[in-house]
């Protein structure tokens, strides 16, 4: 197992560490329970979003906390939902008065313990409101599943949402700019190889030198479908009608492309497969207006990319540019 | 060989394609002769600033073009140095009347290849001045080899002299400073795995799951010694101690820590690393003032990283902070 650990039982901590000590001006972490926060909290009443989730797909959410984004993070064992004491926690210390969001992907253990996170939370009259996060549209939009993942589109909302609550927004906006930014994107992604998750040792799969897995989610799960390995513009192609398909934007839309990569593809990959998707949206009559390439919701060392499309507002944008300050996102400071 | 390309042969003038396309309000491309410019090039007066270098590197040199670092980069084929036609025509193109200053990494094919680019321009009456990189101290600093590579001390002169020429410094103060770090900088690699180059389809050469290579270069070049694989806390020591033993910091010195993923390793393993190089400081006595970790010398999906220590003074460290915004480093405006 190639990796930079000490043990597998340590790597969360052992990530948090090193990720503290890298930005000691932005964020700081509580030890138990687990709770990685903005070092300036509660140093002003503003709306507190909090995220979290199963390590391993950093930099979400960790990476992500600081001034115009997330006030506190959440993070799990290795693919493994927060237990709902770090919740409680992350939610007593950022809450100023102005309320406070949950960011919640649509993961059965994530939904479950940020529930049970706000019951014991409502004995103190804390009571955040949850922001559902639901854009994997490789799993059908029916009442027939658990519901569609939460995937890049997470990354989005905390940006937008997080310089929402920066400029002062108040709880019912912050909510609400939240929830439109989730219902105008979607995500489609393709892996090309398994993740060894340090417990484990071993690949979670298998999968042929000439194969890969379309519709997959985070943590390591298998796709919807395994296919043969296609040239890069042909994957931009299915990746972007599936998105699209289900999207529907307006004609011309102004468009958002957040191309993530899964942890092992390099950077270089990701722009050529960016290159594919900006000329097909060209042709499509839409407005590639902003992009944002490279690492940001990962599944360890997996190869393979994840295409998000969000269907942007004047508003949107405005606070997609507003400046951010984070160990992953840095801009406008 | 599992990769988002849609040829060996178009792999760069692909890549290049979607950087440009995601960043189009900081780089333009110029296809042939192939050169990345800033779009703002020759909107004033200032010290010019070019790389250049084989690719399958990225984020180096292309992601570093814009404002508060490189004005323009030359890349080559993948692991190739760029060739003369590219540097003569980046450095027609940023020559603004303040003098140009190649930033040449001490391999052969590139010092040979910018340095016929020099002659060709002396007949304009065009005279770069040439600072050299060979921050890499896995190799003997002496008369019977080619000299020390040029590795992750390229990344920390293209930002501080970045911002040196974008104040307005003049061509000497830009070299003098650039020199300065390069001087106070080393780098020592390591690697977990080979890469696959698109031309060749397989990797360069087999290691087995137990076995790591200290002492690596970059362009997938073998390392110094192959070793048993360890944990991250001793693969940090012995980083460091190589890194420390060869630059002799003052006591109590300020250290910027650039760590580097080679492309394959996720970000949550280089933190964890880093959380190790960082203690290691601390306990040595040096100052970890500052701290880049992420990919930005990569050779493709090779796993492995590069640490590189530069013993800062307080004009690199200003300079270090100042305002940056490029494709893969951004921060201050």
């Amino acid at each position: 197992m190639k990796k930079f650990i000490n043990s597998p039982e340590t790597v969360v901590p052992d990530y948090l560490a090193g990720l503290v000590a890298a930005n000691p001006d932005i964020i700081a972490l509580d030890p138990s329970p687990r709770v990685l926060r903005r070092t300036d909290i509660g140093a002003r009443r503003k709306v507190g979003l909090i995220a979290g989730g199963g390590s391993g797909c950093e930099p979400l959410h960790t990476g992500f906390v600081g001034p115009g984004m997330l006030d506190a993070a959440c993070p799990g064992e290795i693919f493994t939902s927060p237990v709902p004491d770090q919740i409680i926690a992350a939610t007593r210390a950022t809450e100023s008065g102005a309320g406070t969001v949950h960011i919640v992907k649509n993961f059965t253990g994530e939904v479950m313990n940020f529930g049970i996170a706000q019951e014991i939370l409502a004995f103190e009259d804390i009571r955040p409101v949850t922001v559902l996060i639901n854009d994997d549209c490789s799993i059908p939009d029916d009442d027939e599943s658990a519901g569609r993942r939460g995937l890049g589109a997470t990354v989005l909302v905390e940006k937008i949402a997080g310089a929402a609550a920066e400029r002062g927004d108040d709880l019912d906006a912050v909510v609400s700019i939240a929830r439109r930014v989730n219902a105008r994107a979607r995500t489609f992604s393709v892996g090309l190889t398994s993740c060894i998750p340090p417990a484990r040792g071993k690949p979670i799969y298998q999968m042929a030198d000439d194969e890969m897995d379309i519709g997959i989610g985070i943590s390591g799960s298998p796709g919807r479908k395994r296919v043969p390995l296609r040239q890069a513009a042909e994957i931009a192609g299915v990746l972007l009608q599936e998105v699209l398909s289900d999207l529907k934007p307006a004609k011309g839309a102004r468009i958002l492309t957040l191309l993530s990569g899964l942890g092992g593809t390099p950077e270089s990959e990701l722009y050529l497969l960016y290159g594919e998707v900006h000329a097909c949206l060209m042709r499509a009559g839409y407005d590639p207006a902003r992009a944002l390439v490279g690492n940001y919701v990962t599944s360890l060392e997996q190869m393979g990319a994840a295409l998000t499309l969000l269907e942007l507002d004047d508003e949107m944008t405005e606070l997609w540019d507003a400046p951010v300050h984070t160990a992953d996102l840095r801009w406008g400071r």
